[in-house]
């Protein structure tokens, strides 16, 4: 946890140590501000606290402010779902006593926010056994403080990752997030000119584009701008075999924007080749030199990919960047670690 | 609906028309037994009737005999699960009135399994009002028949595909499922002896591996035995650049199998290039060659990568091999259909 708040450069955040329930947690949580001298201002006693569940990690900044508002209004306030299935009470021959009619109740979810002074208080004042077994912080706050909740529609967002589909679920929202832009760099050269306007036009149908026809380099502010804007996608659109050089810049300019800190930055790049050699063939030392590259910026968290595009026929350069696209594509969405240094062909 | 069951082949299943409510739907297809005259026996009364979601496609054999043996002897029995979140009750002014102690309830899930007597006595009395707005069939048999439903603790597989995020694990968990198997053949030739030791020897870590040492061919029963095995993963090691022909073979005997009609099957032609030719260099008519092979056999639904293997330096190999490895277990979990027919170098 700490080396987490280190290495993202955290400095309003304290660790509190937890206690063997959940309960007892939130209660340590809670006594850091009450109990404790604390030099710095920020941790001095808050009107409102959020309390929420770090298993739900798609949480909105909507259904927090929303909670908050509510909780200074009513004194407490917790986010709500739908019941998806219905509920039951069972007797004690493990048979069926009573179903619950699901309209009229709700499943109590994450984020809750709490006027201070009521949730410490109803922490102060709960029993042992409500450390022990209880799990509802509004159940607290009315049972000792007599604060009626407000509930709060909350979005499918707040799901708790809690078994192994929800971290494939996680997963792949991620990963869906990730690829929503796409920055497509082409050089200057009359060579890629009609590649470097297809290609962007075939992506389009996938994704947003921004394509910049001009050269890496450390003066560009409009490249310099999408990548502060935390695009997390690039392609770059070359006439040379083996454009190392050309995406050694790109990933110095990653690399100083802190981008790849979070997620993993997917670069490829595409090299076009107009030699109308029909007996083209890709050497070996091209394909180690990708490799070896890749290998060195995947520690940095940026994972490059090399693409050909053959341009032989004309009339079959609409298909092939077709073909670009889709590859371009599925390494975005896949972003796999394991196929950095490859090259793919269109 | 009828195509699918067309597709695949099932003889016994009939379609019934939906309701507007899911109890009306059911009621529909409890009907089908008692009220009309069917010429074949299949569609006589049966003693017991199962009730599921098709929104739950991982159910498994184990708790849909369990709940059936139940309703046999307690006339109903349902799949229970414990609640993931705290369930409330709000009062009309959308504040909390009360929550439910969690230890006491449980989510009623499915499958759930009846005498067909009960349940079609208890729809038969039920009113419109249950048709329309309930959703419980054991709530039903309990208040039509008296009937005190068995509660089955059923297993974290029986979740609701119900959002987005369900998809996606769903997706996940198929891909997993598929790939717990690899087969690997390699033809008999001595220079591939090594390679067909070392590359399943490294794949053994992270899969279980059936490896053969011959080449696929009509009357080799072994090979025969895995493909009805339903294995979705063949690996075919040879030292020809471009290998259709091996492939080829093995694609027949697939798709006679009628392995992959359910599951797309990855077949990955791992090329040993065993040139001293330091100059080596992949051609292009290679690469279109397997990229058009590729594309014929993605309508079969079998998914064909290439893979090649450097062999230079002997001490290098065990890493090479690794490395081919874990571009195969890539490639394997991840089924990219958009990847077919791309060349990777290890
Ligand atoms: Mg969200
Ligand atoms: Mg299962």
């Amino acid at each position: 946890m700490k080396t987490i708040i280190e290495k993202y450069g955290h400095r309003r955040v304290t660790v509190v140590e937890g206690g063997i329930t959940r309960h007892r947690s939130i209660f340590n949580g809670l006594k850091v501000f009450a109990e404790k001298e604390f030099s710095s201002h920020l941790l001095q006693k808050p009107e409102v606290v959020i309390i929420h569940d770090a298993v739900r990690p798609f949480v909105e900044e909507d259904i927090v402010s929303k909670v908050v508002m509510a909780a200074k209004e009513h004194g407490a306030a917790g986010a709500i779902r739908p019941l998806v299935s219905t509920v039951i009470a069972s007797a004690a021959d493990g048979c069926l006593d009573h179903s619950l009619e699901r309209a009229r109740y709700r499943a109590s979810e994450m984020p809750q926010a709490f006027l201070f002074d009521i949730i410490y208080e109803a922490y102060q004042q709960c029993t042992d056994y409500d450390l022990d077994y209880g799990t509802e912080c509004l159940h607290l706050a009315l049972k000792y403080c007599k604060t009626n909740a407000k509930l709060v529609e909350g979005t499918t967002d707040l799901w708790k990752v809690t078994y192994k589909r929800d971290l494939y679920a996680a997963e792949s929202i991620i990963k869906d997030n990730l690829s929503q832009r796409v920055c497509v760099i082409t050089k200057g050269k009359e060579s890629l000119a009609q590649v470097g306007f297809l290609l962007p036009e075939s992506l389009k149908n996938q994704i947003k584009v921004e394509a910049i026809s001009v050269s890496p380099s450390k003066n560009d502010s409009h490249l310099q701008n999408i990548i502060s804007g935390q695009c997390y996608n690039f392609v770059c659109v070359n006439d040379k075999r083996c454009a190392i050089q050309e995406i050694q810049e790109l990933v110095d300019m990653l690399e100083k924007s802190n981008t790849p800190l979070l997620y993993p930055v997917v670069l490829i790049s595409v090299h076009l080749d107009i030699s109308e050699n029909n007996s083209f063939s890709i050497g070996m030392e091209d394909i180690t030199t990708i490799k070896k590259f890749a290998r060195e910026t995947k520690k940095k968290n940026i994972l490059v990919y090399g693409l050909l595009i053959q341009y032989k026929d004309p009339l079959l350069l609409q298909e092939t960047v077709n073909s670009a696209a889709a590859l371009i594509m599925a390494l975005i969405k896949d972003r796999n670690p394991e196929l950095i240094g490859q090259l793919l062909v269109a």
